[in-house]
């Protein structure tokens, strides 16, 4: 793996967004799987003006969402509603250049990538339970390439999970999520990872033992894996 | 995964052999990784001549032993020996051109590989107790690229592996081998598998969980893996 | 350039052979654009029966035809005629494998190839003449990744050319090829080359000036291109 | 080709910068050819500021010079001179991660590219004149890879070219350059152009035909090339 700690999170995106417009700008059809959350707010800020600018030059990039979780009675899913808010519409995606993982859609995803030359990049971040994509802890298999799996509601994580929905029949019940296989066969994996509420999921993840139980340990087997962390998200590692 | 079905052995080494010529084609220098033993005899034995006929337009490739169990009180350990013998001599393989692992030269492979355009593919095949390459069960970590263990005295497999030795002093102590984050990092991997007496191995690695129990599963995270096996190896497969 | 020189054109077609089946075998959709004509018939007598014996091991292989020239009234051109008789027959392709590309799929096979991967092998022969693909001395352009254009008349090789049809109403009037941009896009370029009458032009080809009076020529700037040659259509490469 | 047109030179400069950071945080040796000269300045503002402040996360990438003039009487030609001002010296560049390119070493710098994996990126200009690296008008050949010649006297840019030297002694006598078949070699090639006086030399280069009278001309054969222009080199390209 190689290691980029930056001093902090402003770097973190800066260098971010060069990774992916460094990869946007292939002459081919690209395709992507960017991560939604609190911490590629930063490097979406940087990339989406300027695909906004410039969509021409841009067509050739496509989008698929890495794992989702439906929500009861609407069209869209957690993550892709989150995607579209934080980039894609700033972005000024192009609907024919989303392509959209559900568990219905699993099948057609999996040919999909199969016969369009694959992700070129994964862009990720990793949770302070270890958990990477949608690969949770307790729920995670390393066999599968894309896989579905009930929500667990005796996991530890759930009710702060529940908390976030207005009642209970809006909780999403089951999820669908790249595995190990998928993310391995990304040309790049990319992992940011900014403060100090990651830096022990970070380490362990980095340098301890490949287990389910802490998911984003597998990433420890990418071919090319890049993880930009800031300086307190690193302070766990190792010094080298 | 892909996974080639071939009728029997004999089938197995064509292939097998194809895929070796196949790279070893490329105008560029090549960096293959192959392993010893009963099942690659028929491969080499159509690659060999074919490199010895015409050294000069293979002198592009280098050849890394992937594991070795260095040999009391001898220059060459178990598996340069083996390949030697069954590879390199018969193919005429220039000494600059071969890599040699060894415990010493670990941080030196490691390095060399890292710079030189890394494997290009990896040629290995299963143990009936799952191993792959030298990971065996009980010693097997996912989490390093090149690793070195002693050899356990206490496991199920020690007494059969000692009596191969004429003395206890001959018998080997330790072992280094590439582990899954190095053999992920070749661009091809090819398991080449013969014999009913794979066939639960083999369907347990490519079917079953990834655990270090059964260490050939992590290959199912391998970006572009090439199964080629026989009927008998490929019975206890799910058919599809 | 990679020249490898063999004995004679059965071990052409055994290095050619094995060079497209270790490219089939990829885990993943692979595109390959290959000649039909009299150099490849040893090539394809290896590589159909392994494909008809194990469809399903191979469905992941599409084809491109690289030049064609339409038969007035036909529905097949030339060059699709000629490798369904040579290859896609005997080896079993599907229709839904085979792209074909003509005079009107021009711009529907560009945006294909940019699509799925592109093309991972093209496997050509070259011309006394110095041609590759159908790009003619005359009308060769080195700027068009495919193009048309109608076959010259005047053309010294025109007469040999008509008196292959047996009326003057069934010579093709116009032809379209993969020119020097799309060649060059291919992750690997193959040249296959036997007999004396070629010797002259490979050597002008190889070692020459980069012209389209020698079309072929500018194939010294493919990033990755195989020559496999017999002793005979190497005679005249400088020795080494 | 993919053509990315920017408002201005500000705006040119961050792709190209995104880019090349997006090269050097692979995860292996990545090795660059950088060209020196007016057009990049931007982009090493960017680019060197974030070298030198992290070193270690940058030590995997290495430089060759493409091009070189040997100055009479001094250790170091003209553009590894510029290249150390513009950019080696303000990035940090440690001494062993720098491949100088002369007439002398052209031999090694051959051998060193073919076994370290090659080429990741070749940032380059064009000329008014359609000159990329060193290839000028008149001295161009598209089949060498490397290669050298005596600067004419006789051009028409020579006695501008002289101009710039203090005494008829100190001006360069013969030139050594990257040619097209090594340039083709990079993974990507990276085409930065600016100001309208380029406007001309890049819509010829990149719509007209592939000859050595116009050198860049023969980039429309790389499999894998962007063009970052701003608007005013890009006025004279025909609108699509």
């Amino acid at each position: 793996m190689k290691l980029v700690i930056e001093t902090d999170a402003v770097a973190v995106s800066r260098t971010a967004a060069a990774v992916l417009l460094g990869t946007m700008t292939h002459d081919r059809r690209v395709n992507l799987s960017l991560t939604a959350g609190a911490t590629p707010v930063g490097t979406y800020a940087l990339v989406a003006p300027v695909l906004a600018a410039n969509p021409s030059a841009y067509d050739n990039v496509h989008f698929y969402n890495f794992d989702e979780l439906p929500l009861p009675g609407q069209d869209r899913g957690m993550t892709m509603s989150a995607l579209d808010e934080q980039f894609y519409g700033p972005a000024g995606i192009r609907p024919q250049n989303l392509h959209e993982l559900t568990p219905e859609s699993e099948g057609d995803i999996r040919a999909d990538l199969a016969g369009n030359g694959g992700l070129d990049l994964i862009l990720m971040g990793v949770g302070s339970d270890g958990h990477f994509c949608g690969n949770m802890p307790g729920v995670t298999r390393f066999d599968a390439d894309i896989y579905q799996f009930p929500i667990p509601t005796d996991a530890p994580w759930y009710a702060d999970f529940a908390s976030h929905f207005d009642t209970p029949e809006s909780v999403p019940t089951r999820a669908v999520t790249f595995g190990a296989p998928m993310v391995n066969r990304a040309k790049r994996a990319v992992l940011i990872v900014t403060g100090a509420g990651k830096a022990d999921a970070l380490a362990a993840a980095l340098t301890g033992p490949v287990t389910p139980e802490l998911p984003a340990s597998i990433l420890q087997t990418h071919p090319d894996l890049l993880v930009i962390a800031d300086q307190a998200a690193a302070a766990a590692l190792p010094t080298r």
